[in-house]
């Protein structure tokens, strides 16, 4: 093992309030305090960066959920990627990449026993990048792949639509069906999310939904000449009631986030046109992607093999500085990111 | 073959106006005319009873659905009982009893090749009475029985919830659920129902939704302690959103209907709860009863046989009268019939 670590400190994000609606920068705090030893059989890892996902928001609120809500005066719930730089274990030395529920902080600790609980694995910096290791190869690409090829059913030669096309799950949902043999058409906000996920993702088309009234539908329409197979939905709202009116007999949907509906301080709006599930037998169906946890070793594989065939491309936006963390956050909610959306704590 | 039927006088009602809302005098007609000789390989049927189901309010809107809409000035749609009283046809002799879709009128001369469009068959009254022909045995109990078997999937055990509990399909769902060994629990309108299908029915409990705010809530809280697994959806609105509130782990809800919506002049109110189905890694899933078409001989033998043993009882509300279809129809939106609504055009 390496030197002692209680002469580093470890600067922490924690929730400070429930949030109402778009969180604030009062609904958190930042604290220090000494990094403590590893316990027998405990190890020590430094942040290196972190995966910021629209999920977060869901784990700052009250109530039962799949996975419960972060604590007030907790450090804030995230994954992510660090290095090993204490080790009391003789399953990890110092310098082992790992990923793992990390938190928002520079350093976790972490006892034997609480390795499972926080997803702990080592990963593999030649099979990909770092940030990749949060994006495709992580938590997003698992959803998407399990998402879509467990729930979506794909065929060859069906309709497969994905909302939040540009983002982490969007863009691995998108190259995985184009990859079976499906037309994909993407949907995301803005011009310049479009062209990339059409120029450099290989997307069919993708539908800017920041275009103007009716730009969804009008683009369903244009694109999705045989109607919508599957839907695989990120952002719920409008989107999820204007691709519901396509759908083909035997669509399925799969319910995987419900971006436009987080922040939301009335109810969620509720998908109006969901009787086309009756006329068209037709299936919405929610994932989460804990439940595939025996599994994520074989699509890693599956998905580094087409990164390495240069047929899986990923793109990150990387923002650096732990303290950023809340201002990060909210480019989730307001669409600014371009990519999956990663938070740099420390240099790899 | 009999006599000629040209002496015979057929009244019939006919779709004058797609109607906002609920369904007012004016907007049917009614008509008569001859009854015309079959040609030959065709039959004449005179109508005895016809089934209303709130289906027929789907059918009466212009747009795509499972089916065509009725015609401004066609004869309404309506699937029926009918005794055949002049034939052209060998495999059918006059006194034969069948099930076809008859439409709201007293005679239907069919040809051979329309035969199949209309769901021709013989029926046999040794199996089930003419009422039930149109109820457990008819096209409400194939949609509660396909419905409940082939999308619900019911494990012995589990906690089943149907709405429209006294009504044709509900009251089926509920009947083989309790057979297939599940916990089940009726949601009905009004303490006469709610009793009927406890005692009558065998259902373990039955939730009155008009008891007042926050009944059907409380009522699933007591009666559904381990939640609910698998929820029939009849009616829609407030009482999904309830139910979605309440699913267990990888639930399943099938869509049936939404007859709290049919009526509405406005947009269909969507389950605010649907998130519930990702927490929950849970489905909603639509179900058209004619999918299953070449299985009804298996379950109407199935559910003979549970007739006979006294397993499955069956409720019908009869209403006398072909002229009362305008108002007998709206019985069902205001949940005044009890049973399976049947209109008697004839004596058998």
């Amino acid at each position: 093992m390496s030197a002692t670590t209680t002469s580093l400190v470890n600067h922490q994000i924690r929730l400070a309030a429930r949030p109402m609606g778009m969180p604030k920068p009062t609904d958190w705090s930042h604290t220090s305090e000494p990094v403590a030893e590893p316990a027998d059989g405990g190890i020590v890892i430094k942040t290196l960066a972190l995966s910021l996902d629209p999920a977060m928001r869901g784990w700052m609120n009250e109530g039962k959920s799949y996975i419960p809500p972060v604590g007030i005066g907790e450090v804030m719930r995230a994954g992510g990627i660090g290095v090993v730089v204490a080790s009391k274990n003789e399953k990890f030395a110092v310098g082992d990449h790992v990923s793992a529920t990390l938190g928002v902080q520079e350093y976790l600790t972490l006892a034997q026993e609480e390795m499972k609980r926080n997803g702990l694995f080592k990963i593999d910096l030649r099979v990909g990048t770092q940030t990749q290791w949060l994006n495709v190869l992580g938590m997003p690409g698992m959803t998407g792949y399990f998402g879509l090829m467990d729930v979506g059913l794909p065929k060859a030669g069906e309709t497969v639509v994905v909302s939040g096309a540009a983002g982490a799950v969007g863009q691995t949902v998108g190259q995985i069906a184009k990859i079976k043999g499906c037309r994909v058409v993407g949907i995301a906000g803005g011009a310049a999310k479009c062209d990339w996920v059409v120029k450099e993702l290989g997307f069919d088309a993708c539908i800017d939904y920041k275009a103007g009234p009716g730009a969804v539908r009008a683009g369903l329409k244009e694109h999705c000449p045989k109607g919508v197979d599957i839907y695989f939905d990120n952002v719920g709202g409008e989107i999820l009631d204007d691709v519901l009116a396509k759908i083909t007999r035997g669509a399925r949907i799969i319910i995987c986030g419900a971006i436009s509906q987080y922040n939301n301080t009335t109810a969620v709006q509720g998908p109006k046109n969901y009787l086309s599930l009756l006329v068209n037998r037709a299936r919405m169906e929610g994932i989460v992607v804990f439940d595939y946890a025996d599994r994520y070793h074989l699509a890693v594989a599956e998905m580094a093999g087409y990164i390495k065939e240069g047929r899986m491309k990923s793109k990150e936006d990387v923002v650096v500085g732990l303290q950023t963390f809340p201002d990060t956050l909210l480019k989730l909610f307001n669409g600014e990111n371009f990519g999956k959306l990663v938070l740099e704590v420390a240099e790899g």
